[in-house]
């Protein structure tokens, strides 16, 4: 369903610079891209990378059709270039974070090496689904955190902003440890468990609200979650469900609020179900829930035991921009790759130039990541014994590290082209996500104002960006 | 591209729901479901409606797979229900609001008529479908508005919630007044222009920025537009952009700014560019941009001739969900739509029952539409003379209408599931969106606090509501 040739769509931009890199032959330069964001959305302290097997997808799919040659010579490329097109192979080397691990502003994400007319080819549509899929993990994972424990159901698709929308970010909500979607298709497509039970319109359709849940119940014995506030929640929904309960004793039983207070209601809910002798009786929430709203129920003693979360996830509503952004980073001349910067007056905007390697810190023990650094590529892996990281806007702020254990971020994904990377299923991916987590301190996990995880340069990459920049004219 | 088979993006809950229905002998009852929004987003004065197309193609498509009937057995579900969904036939009569009209709360924007496991089903394909894409068409109708005849180009791809908000997303764009799109594929798809020249990484991979302008005009000498801003707009972009002009004369220039502050740099640039004779080089701007930004920085002064449109527009960032529902209005008892209602403690999201209509009222003149009014479908049309239309919450207000021209707007789509309505163009829904605004007041128009336009109820209907609301138990 999803497996669509992605190609054009790319911003055209991308062909008309393909087209002059073409004619100015430097088309098969090679060039150094990373793709890297600038800060986490809702000023969080975390974000999830996601978006990785879907970009694999693409790469791997990538091929001009007979049209879309045709509507580029309509539109007056050169004969040459459209030629390079029809014979398009997707040669580069690409490295990236793999998905679910938990990232940070400023190190690269994916890291494209090839041909300048493919490495830039492949820019808006890398970035798309990047940014689109880290977005809704990086929310889902708030909303997970905040539900302690409690299942979180993805509800969204009717708000999703299209299919891709919702289809893949209910893959990336269940990756940031949601436990299923009420998107179906994702279940045969990713194995993303499929859930629901009933709308407003089926207690609307039968005589009474007592008859809609008595049908249900009779129909779905093994699982009756009944919707109770379509007239009236706790004067008409809540009893007619007892009844029922205690009339088709269903083997699993459930009620679903979906408007007004929900702590006033559940702890109502609660008690009236306990008087009846249903404790077994789960009660779900879903109405306009985000992470806040769920922490802020929880403290006020809401007797909740799931989550159905719609709109504010699937649209991450409060932010719904991941800023993922793609920048050059070095050209190689005569085999060796030459770093460039993007200069800005803002200097959170300065490019880490060059070609670079990105490494996790963690405690000796392996316990708790506490710093990340990006270093060039060509220097040696952070070792042990008196190692230097440094603040990337002030070299006065560095630190010198005695023990820690370093892991490398990134994987290589293509080699010239070529897949070298084993897709891991999505269970493995949401189990890393999670693992991964745990070795974040508390502090950075904050909703509000959360520690800010380190971002460093090794003192190679410091220096060598503080020489470019001192090298341009003020 | 876009011709997917959306048949199983549908919550889980449809299913169930479809499956009980099937089972307790109503999946045949013929049911009205009612598709409508209760607010329009950032609270603003109009919504574009889009998506119709979409829907079309969905429901022309519908169909189930054998490997989706056996992912379907393995959740369960009644083999005589299978049978039905593998035999599935869309027969129902839809009726909707054509694309690019503008469109208020409260009123049915598609009403679905047919087999209540039919009209349940499609659900949330129908509200994904049209609320995304009305969403954009929204928003980008305001940043449209607020470049008073200046050129507005879609540039969001690479911000897109994936692959179809990025398409669908700026075809909504374009119907609400977008000239164009950075989507390539939206040109050969729908004939919306691709635009789009050069990224900083154009100027990057060059010796200098010099050198990379030069390359550029000589590549594209009849469409020359220079990004100015890779290293220093004023001190290297311009005075290279005004030497290669100089230079290499192209027919028809233009420089695009991403960064700073818009209002100050088009000022000076323009400045710049016109004592270097350069009057005629056009001005694009293209940093995180919206209406809000545009009406500031056109009332000071700011010399633009283009805006170059992202995030804030393809993800509708202020306000990224538009809140359509789908409500269940009247079953069909012995031939004749019996209304339902769903309840609500809040007055606003109490329904409005049964099977409607719904029309526009305009000055006699025809010149402004002043009112809509949703009437039971069985009363005859409005007509001038002493008609009466009512606040629906308030009896107490209401309007009796001497002279007005009334027009439905609400066209049948599919009769018994065949395809009744030509899908126009996309110059035509256009420019149908175009001229429709142009009947509204310009106080509907305004961005803050706009006049809220009546959508009132007919007498007939009023008093069907109340009738209802009187009969349930309080």
């Amino acid at each position: 369903m999803e497996q669509q040739n992605l190609t054009m769509l790319t911003d055209f931009y991308e062909l008309t610079m393909g087209n002059g890199y073409f004619l100015k032959g430097v088309g098969d330069k090679i060039v150094y891209f990373d793709l890297f964001f600038r800060r986490i959305p809702e000023e969080g302290g975390v974000a999830i990378a996601a978006g990785l097997e879907s970009v694999v997808e693409y790469l791997q799919n990538l091929k001009f059709t007979d049209e879309d040659i045709d509507f580029l010579r309509s539109r007056g490329f050169d004969e040459g270039f459209l030629d390079y097109l029809k014979n398009f192979k997707f040669s580069c080397d690409v490295w990236a974070v793999p998905e679910g691990t938990p990232i940070f502003p400023n190190e690269p994400i994916i890291t494209v090496r090839g041909p300048a007319i493919q490495a830039q080819f492949i820019e808006t549509t890398l970035l798309l689904l990047i940014n689109h899929q880290s977005l809704i993990a990086t929310k889902a994972s708030r909303i997970v955190r905040a539900a302690r424990g409690r299942a979180v159901m993805e509800f969204g698709s009717r708000r999703a902003h299209g299919a891709s929308a919702a289809i893949m970010g209910a893959r990336a909500a269940y990756i940031a440890g949601c436990v299923g979607t009420a998107a179906t298709c994702c279940q045969p497509m990713f194995g993303v468990p499929a859930l629901g039970t009933m709308a407003h319109s089926w207690v609307q359709l039968f005589e009474d609200e007592y008859q809609a849940f008595k049908n249900y119940a009779e129909v779905y014995p093994d699982n009756c979650v009944l919707l109770v506030d379509t007239y009236d929640t706790l004067k008409s929904g809540i009893p007619n469900a007892i009844r029922v309960f205690d009339e088709l004793k269903p083997k699993k039983k459930g009620i679903r609020i979906d408007s007004g207070d929900v702590a006033y209601l559940t702890k109502k809910a609660r008690k009236m179900l306990d008087d009846a002798g249903h404790q077994d009786c789960q009660i779900c929430i879903s109405n306009s829930l985000d992470e806040y709203l769920i922490r802020d129920m929880l403290l006020q003693g809401a007797c909740i035991d799931s989550f159905g979360v719609g709109e504010r996830l699937i649209t991450s509503k409060a932010e719904p921009v991941f800023g993922g952004v793609y920048k050059l980073v070095a050209v190689e001349e005569f085999g060796r790759a030459m770093p460039r910067i993007k200069i800005s007056d803002n200097a959170e905007k300065v490019t880490n130039p060059g070609y670079k390697k990105v490494y996790r810190l963690y405690t000796e023990d392996g316990g708790y990541a506490f710093a990340d650094v990006v270093c060039t590529a060509d220097e040696p892996a952070p070792a042990e014994g008196d190692y230097p990281i440094v603040d990337p806007y002030s070299a006065k702020k560095y630190k010198r590290l005695k023990t820690f254990k370093a892991e490398e971020l990134q994987v290589q994904v293509f080699k010239k082209g070529e897949l070298v990377y084993e897709l891991p299923d999505i269970q493995t991916i949401r189990k890393h996500c999670q693992e991964s987590l745990e070795h974040l301190w508390e502090e950075c996990l904050r909703f509000e104002n959360p520690h800010r995880y380190y971002v460093d340069l090794s003192m190679n990459l410091w220096n060598l960006k503080n020489n470019l920049l001192d090298n341009y004219p003020h």
